[in-house]
């Protein structure tokens, strides 16, 4: 039986790129896979741990007969990527990404795929672990883990469904929202807890007394700052690349902050109570899905 | 041998002041546990087990010949405590208390306890559990666990140094702050966090599309929200207690928001991963201690 994809193109063949390879192989989805990448080192090491069949040298060549390529690399370098790709990009070709923002990812795309255009499909996998790079990528990353698919009115049915059977084969729960929705949903629930986890912990970094102050930290210091010790170059980026929906956010938060200061600078028990049981309640009946 | 503490007389014979019974007991440190509370099912319950001796039905004849005093109930209740056991205390009865923060019962000691002020050494254990009551009183509960003393100027010190013996015990390390700067310290790695995730979920909460966002929110909200599923009343009465540290807290905390907030604004990428990485660098050195 012919596998669902003959070949795919992997652009960046470490942990996201790597996993989504790895995934399709358990699956008997896939039938060869290529690499592109900017590391040889990543790509030899890809090539060893049995990621890549083989590490592709002409990307034209490689793109025109290909049934799907990701872009699994950093969200600053697919503007390049799609440029380069967008002359030899077969009529056939779907292109997906991994990239953690969408519209600009969008932009990007409209900026550079030109006429095939209608054959990306954006997509984010909330899949991440600790570690990065060609030898943390596991075939089951993306099992039972949410793929986001930011669709463009561009796109056909059959091109949505194509590219979501490609996630789905990963084992991972595919839902839809346009590229604005996800950014707006991520700045909200993702962004701004980290970009205050970051502000905690910079405010106190840089206080004459912080050793006395991290000294006593306990547990719920742990939690609420467990994130601050995200990468700062990730970050910085995210941030940058969903600037204008983490701007509003941080607006929205500053507002709440506002509101909640005012009622203890009136000695508002009944509204801090009000405040802290509605976030109680929700919390606490929330579950990670 | 005659134990350490003779008798003890514990307000409030829940988590707190149970777990402090129990963690004497367990040491040989005490003679005779006496209760009372608000609530006789409690007291019925310590007393079965094991916490208490004796349920205490007149405070007076109770404290005038105890060696020390624990007041564990909320803050809110201590003021009236103080009012009651003043004028009873023995010569050489210590009191010492479990509240959480710590310029509040001070003031209330020294406006109730009036000549026996100096007899009053504030403590702070840093320790709890997700229950509370009698029945989740554990001897182990200040095991290697922090307690903050905070002395007054009039203690002696010899006062201080026989209630330190009490917490330690229990098996706790101590240190001391004065309250002033107890307040301030938790202040800023305790009390402001709690707000801050509150703040994000009520935040949340308001909003119509609330479902879809939580139905994303993945492991960075799990953790810095954690916090926000505490007590509502709990930490009301903390606020307050705490409100001139914690209104200084808030106000640097919307300052550093707004360096980030024009940092984003101005696409500063260099002041983004500058803050990060400073974030990043203290929080993956803190251990907790």
């Amino acid at each position: 039986m012919q596998p669902t994809f003959r070949k795919i193109v992997i652009f960046g063949a470490g942990l996201i790129g790597g996993s989504f390879a790895l995934a399709l192989r358990k699956a008997g989805a896939v039938g060869e896979v290529v690499g592109f990448g900017r590391s040889q080192s990543t790509l030899d090491e890809a090539k060893r741990l049995g990621i890549l069949d083989r590490i592709g040298s002409d990307v034209a060549s490689e793109v025109c007969d290909a049934d799907l390529v990701l872009l699994a690399t950093p969200v600053a370098q697919m503007r390049e990527i799609f440029a380069r790709i967008a002359p030899h990009l077969g009529a056939q070709t779907l292109v997906t990404d991994g990239g953690s923002t969408k519209c600009d990812v969008v932009a990007a795309a409209r900026g550079n795929l030109g006429d095939k255009l209608a054959q990306f499909v954006p997509a984010h996998p909330i899949a991440g672990a600790e570690k990065s790079g060609a030898s943390a990528a596991m075939p089951d990353l993306y099992l039972g883990k949410k793929v986001v698919l930011a669709p463009l009115p561009e796109n056909s049915r059959q091109s949505v469904a194509r590219v979501r059977q490609a996630w789905e084969s990963c084992g991972a729960v595919v839902s839809e929202l346009t590229p604005e929705e996800h950014d707006g949903v991520f700045a909200a629930v993702s962004h701004l807890p980290h970009l205050l986890s970051f502000a905690l912990v910079h405010d106190l970094a840089q206080r004459e007394n912080k050793d006395l102050l991290l000294s006593f930290a306990a547990s719920g210091f742990r939690d609420f700052t467990r994130i601050a010790a995200s990468s700062p170059e990730m970050w910085r980026d995210i941030s940058l690349a969903n600037r204008d929906a983490l701007l509003q956010e941080v607006k929205r938060y500053a507002d709440e902050l506002y509101v909640i200061h005012q009622a203890l600078q009136n000695n508002d028990a009944a509204k801090l109570e009000e405040i802290f049981s509605l976030a109680r309640e929700v919390r606490s009946t929330w579950t990670q899905q």
